[in-house]
């Protein structure tokens, strides 16, 4: 076994805290004396026992002299629980290999740094893209205080998200679909605009075995969300938010009396100011958005540079129209140059579907 | 080296005949003695000597007690060149192994019959999927009399084919765009609304080296194409086929005048009827059709049921805008369950494009 071996492992341990530990990072850790891994941990939840501390006390044995491997520098401060580093130095550990190093300027390297002055070995950047890329979220909310947006449709093979009627369901299988689950799982939250909620009156809960229902958010520049919507009436069940500039007391409190909350945004080009959202949303710790369009939406968003990541699921389907609506709308863009650009593609096949993924690159500013 | 292995190599020198043999199939002959290589050949040229007779001519020591390996089923009868079981027969080959037998339903497996009772062992089917793909234009030619038809569109990851200005050079990149023009080169014809014409004054060449010019072939039911366009400027250069409605002869004659060809096409729900237009493209001789669009004649092509394949180009740009075009408009479907549907998909990656192909499976008849 490797070091790449061991921090492999080590990473998919890490990933069983997909969904639980959010705004917390997914942290795993794997605990190796003479060619055996004796203990093994990961972050289970928000608010409980780092990695390192589940694998310590996980351990067959005494862990005196052995070398963990961890996918993120172990944390040198007193959060919800006490250091990590603490916890390596007392148990003897002689060696820790890690993944990548904190993205929070002011500790990055700190840990590291504590470990080695206490005597211990210290490797850092084993398969470090890779334990960059599970937290992607984490590094982007730790860096920019703003949620990580993952804008995600699902389109036809001739770009239409509806037939010229309207309809929609369903344009993917039911593997995609499941996949769209495990993503409303993953992401603290879930947006769509208001045409959305009066157009299709979802629920956006999480229908995956074990998973937990996404915080809605709904973006209501003018305060129109249906008071008898699904999202309303089971606002006492699943957190709801709603992000309008419309400073009604009265109206509010109409939602309010059914479980929603409202948060103030400012008007910009008549919608709501994006950027403010994103920002009021950081403030209250929401590190994630799963942005669910529709297209009007999806270009509002786009516009405003708050998308890091799309997914695109496409079905081997052509629906036609010149009526048909399709995944970005609004006033769209003039010039090829001034598009919008997709980074480091991938492409996964979800029975006869695919899902195309990458990162946004801007290459204009948002007007 | 297994039959396989022979029939691979074979297939591989069918494929030099892209471009030059339509409508007849590109083959494949490769002829081994005693475990060793001693001919090759292929279909170079119409008209030209076929595969088996150009291997055996071109071996280097006598193909007496030989193998013979072939893409397609050996002719058996005199077409523009003597049937090819003669010169086998006569040259004393001892094992014939086929690829796949001729699609003809009058000819299909005579030949092969025919160098059994000359006592020669055959083997019937060897790679029989890739040879019959190789010739899937032939193979729907012979037994459709109608022209194989390939939808091809580019767009970008939001289902778009101009921005909102109407901009779409160039939505995919450089390999992308080569791609196409060895598309250009391997069918015999191009297609394009009158619409194109007018918007983008396109001139349709194959830009490829050693490549040849598809005949171009516009779809105009009022005979509304420009006379100072580039195609028809350009009609005594390369052959250009008007397809209309209107039998004006005075306003024909005008086309006539510049180089153009006109075929007088029957209407149906105010344009021409497609189904029509490919009996008459299949009776002057042309195998397929490389179709590149607008959006109008892409959504018309697959209600009329013409359409065979589709290749879709996605470039990972977004231009979103809710007027922007997109690759197939018209009345568009009702129903999720009418869509077209597209199978055995693959998806080929052209630098940062990729390139979706599949087979059209039509769920619903035309209206």
């Amino acid at each position: 076994m490797t070091d790449e071996n061991y921090m492999n492992l080590a990473l998919t341990l890490a990933k069983k805290g997909i969904g639980f530990v959010n705004p917390n990072p997914m942290v795993g850790a794997i605990i190796v004396k003479e060619g055996k891994i004796i203990g093994r941990g990961w972050h289970e939840i928000y608010g409980g026992w780092h990695a390192e501390r589940n694998a310590l006390s996980n351990c067959r044995e005494s862990p005196n002299g052995a070398t963990m491997y961890v996918t993120l520098e172990p944390c040198c401060h007193y959060g919800k629980t006490p250091p990590c580093t603490d916890a390596i130095i007392q148990n003897g550990i002689k060696k820790v290999v890690i993944g990548c190093l904190d993205p929070n300027s002011l500790m990055s390297g700190k840990g590291a740094a504590i470990l080695r002055e206490a005597g211990i070995d210290v490797v850092i950047g084993i398969l470090e893209d890779k334990c960059m890329e599970l937290n992607e979220v984490f590094f982007h909310y730790i860096q920019t205080k703003t949620p990580y947006v993952v804008m995600k449709y699902a389109m036809t093979m001739d770009g239409k998200i509806a037939t010229t009627n309207g309809t929609s369901k369903w344009i993917t299988g039911i593997k995609a679909r499941e996949n769209v689950h495990k993503s409303r799982n993953r992401y603290t939250s879930i947006m769509i605009g208001v045409g959305t909620v009066i157009a299709d009156n979802p629920t956006l809960t999480c229908r995956m075995d074990g998973g937990r229902n996404p915080i809605r958010i709904i973006c209501d520049t003018n305060l129109n969300t249906p008071l008898e919507s699904t999202i309303v009436t089971t606002a006492k069940e699943v957190k709801t938010i709603i992000a309008t500039a419309c400073d009604n007391r009265e109206k509010q409190n109409l939602y309010h009396a059914q479980g929603c909350e409202i948060i103030n945004i400012n008007l910009m080009d008549n919608h709501i100011d994006l950027n403010h959202l994103m920002l009021q949303l950081g403030k209250i710790g929401i590190d994630s958005i799963f942005l669910e369009g529709g297209s009007t939406l999806n270009f509002s968003a786009l516009q405003s540079n708050i998308v890091n990541k799309i997914q695109i699921y496409i079905a081997p389907k052509l629906f036609g129209g010149s009526q048909s609506k399709t995944p970005v709308s609004g006033i769209g863009i003039q010039e090829v140059s001034n598009c919008f650009l997709l980074m480091n593609q991938t492409i996964t096949w979800f029975g006869e579907d695919i899902l195309i993924e990458g990162d946004v690159a801007y290459t204009c500013l948002p007007e």
